[in-house]
């Protein structure tokens, strides 16, 4: 079991306007992203050799991408892995070009939630349905969050202070992302004055229902040059799937995640990455609540179990603290376009560690990490970055 | 762009009882084929590093497949590309080996017909379905028949009768496959007097519809002889997608499929296959109807262009020809379970490369083909085995 370090390197990225995109069809979005991809790259469609498509409800995509990014006769792969799918395109595209049988391959995801009747993301099990009364993701992870306050013997006021400066932050970031969803400042007075969804969580605990499309073109490090003078290499992915729902597992404490830790430790591990606090320099991680953010700050390891809040309260995670968290706006600011978001989170730390992440960027960035969750939460992936070889 | 010849093997395989599964659910199906694929390899499920599966249209099953077959903490990925799904998880998992990140890794894929509600497979794009009146799947190849006959001045009774031939060898074949959802003979006169589906094929010119799973462990191929003596190689595996529906292609001839032919191609020049008709020793293809096995035997270069039924005639794919066909029965027997058919085509090949085919082996296979076709027909996959390295 060799690691896939150094074997794979980015050399174009490219993501569409996310938002409320009633004026575009699933088509127009990846089109969007893949021909900036392309552009970014400096190659041609027939320049790509494999394909892989990451959507999870937005149908039988392999088939369907092909005629509009003029991909002609090569293998067109969908890939589905609930919330995490997005990471499993670049994933397998990774393990294809590290298999040597292809040298320029494509990873594209979307979805389009806003005009599919789009119902929200339950807790069920893939085939065996587990839906239940207030099953739905805003009610788990309230349960997160109400669990997390009580560890801490802080009331709903006192907990949901300190999730609002995730909230704060998240937006304030976004507002340096032209193509987020939202690009708007949130005091934590609006944050804590929003409609309950699921108490303790409000309007602005939660990322908004997106549509959206991201795209990486991927090829063997050894050529990467003669793409770009500044490709990124993928370090290491790790993914993990937890065989149970954590709250069917006796003892489960309600405040991290398996998926999380087990994927992180295989990513870690393929990088040889030993104390992430101090090794990465910039994340994008799954804050699809303010609350989720905060235990994967710990299961990550970027703060220890339980003091996550402590960073928060110190600004560790601000684009001006130790390590910038979702310096794009995250979920929060990009919604959850499921499909998409894995290559999306790989998007802002690809641009980071380039030096053109524009107003958001950050000082100095050479290891990224990007990192998604699903399946309330039985997934995980990890993937971390880097700008130069032999980091 | 290196091959993937000979650095992945196969060291275990399963499939559950095809057929009417009324009582048994989607795991029950996955636990039979893939525990006979674990006792296969002499492996553990903890052995297992990475898993890939493979369904159509049976659930977002990455994580729900974890918990029955004891796979703990692994990376697990579902992979969907219409009728080639279940190659698409052999595909991807030898992707995952050959990439050097895994040295075990499962591929399972299986589909459950007959308790969904499923109203047969149209011929919907994605995103963007084109549905049509009469535009289901015995209605597309019913064209295709059509024509046929047309190009060689056939009435439908001579026609009938020589596809005929093609569905009483596959029902023969089936007769012993313990495992096949058909196993009994039927007669020329029994074919043509079948009641019409759409015109000229019959009911006896179709597949079933079936539920069934399949199962391969997958390892790299220096590691192979430390699981079983007898371990399989691939030879190379081609995908390929046409970017368009061949009947909106100007100038579409009817009697074959660029993505058969591409497929082919890319998987013979991998595997070194000059002449497949005299290199190739055992095959199993798409037989989702009579007519369809007929233009692949001249698509994948087993006869040439326009002369498959002559072959038909001399019983050449027959289990006693020149190149057997669908030794197992085929889908003809064994139905379209989707997300099974590409590993259970892959178990026949891999069972007789093996010698370990019972009462129908062909003699001294050695090199073998399995085929499968998708999308009306838009994607079909390639993959060759052999049981010698370096062959």
């Amino acid at each position: 079991m060799e690691s896939l370090k150094d074997k794979v390197a980015i050399v174009g990225m490219g993501i569409s306007k996310f938002g409320e995109r009633w004026d575009a069809s699933s088509e127009d979005m990846i089109i969007e992203a893949v021909y900036e991809a392309y552009e970014d790259a400096g190659v041609e469609p027939s320049d790509i050799q494999a394909a892989w498509v990451g959507t999870l409800r937005s149908g039988e995509a392999g088939v369907t991408i092909a005629d509009p990014l003029k991909l002609k006769n090569i293998p067109i792969t969908r890939v589905e892995n609930w919330c995490v799918t997005g990471h499993e395109a670049l994933r397998n595209a990774a393990l294809g070009i590290a298999s040597g049988l292809y040298d320029v391959v494509l990873a594209v995801g979307f979805e389009k939630l806003k005009d599919t009747g789009f119902p929200g993301l339950g807790t069920g099990r893939g085939t065996n349905p587990v839906y239940q009364a207030g099953a739905t993701a805003p009610g788990y992870f309230a349960n997160i969050a109400t669990r997390y306050f009580h560890d801490h013997g802080w009331d709903n006021e006192r907990g949901k202070k300190i999730l609002a400066k995730i909230s704060v932050k998240n937006h304030h970031n976004g507002t340096m992302s032209p193509k987020a969803h939202f690009q708007k400042e949130v005091t934590i007075d609006e944050v804590l004055k929003a409609p309950i969804i699921s108490s303790p969580l409000g309007l602005l605990d939660c990322c908004p229902t997106t549509d959206g499309a991201a795209a990486a073109i991927l090829c063997r490090a050894d050529l990467a040059s003669s793409f770009r003078s500044d490709p990124i290499f993928i370090k290491g992915i790790g993914l993990s799937v937890d065989p149970m729902l954590p709250t069917l597992r006796p003892g489960f404490d309600y405040v991290g995640f398996d998926a999380n830790r087990n994927a992180a430790r295989q990513a870690y591990e393929q990088a040889g990455v030993k104390n992430p606090r101090e090794e990465i320099d910039v994340a994008t991680v799954h804050d699809c609540f303010t609350i989720t953010e905060m235990v994967i700050y710990e299961d990550l390891g970027f703060s220890p179990a339980g003091r996550g809040w402590e960073d928060v309260e110190a600004g560790t995670f601000t684009l001006e603290g130790d390590l910038p968290v979702n310096t794009d706006g995250g979920l929060k600011a990009f919604g959850h376009p499921v499909g998409a978001t894995g290559l999306r989170t790989a998007h802002e730390i690809y641009k980071q560690l380039q030096g053109k992440a524009g107003l958001r960027q950050v000082n100095d960035a050479q290891i990224g990490l990007c990192h998604t969750l699903g399946g309330t939460p039985q997934v995980a992936c990890v993937a971390i970055l880097g700008n130069t070889k032999g980091q």
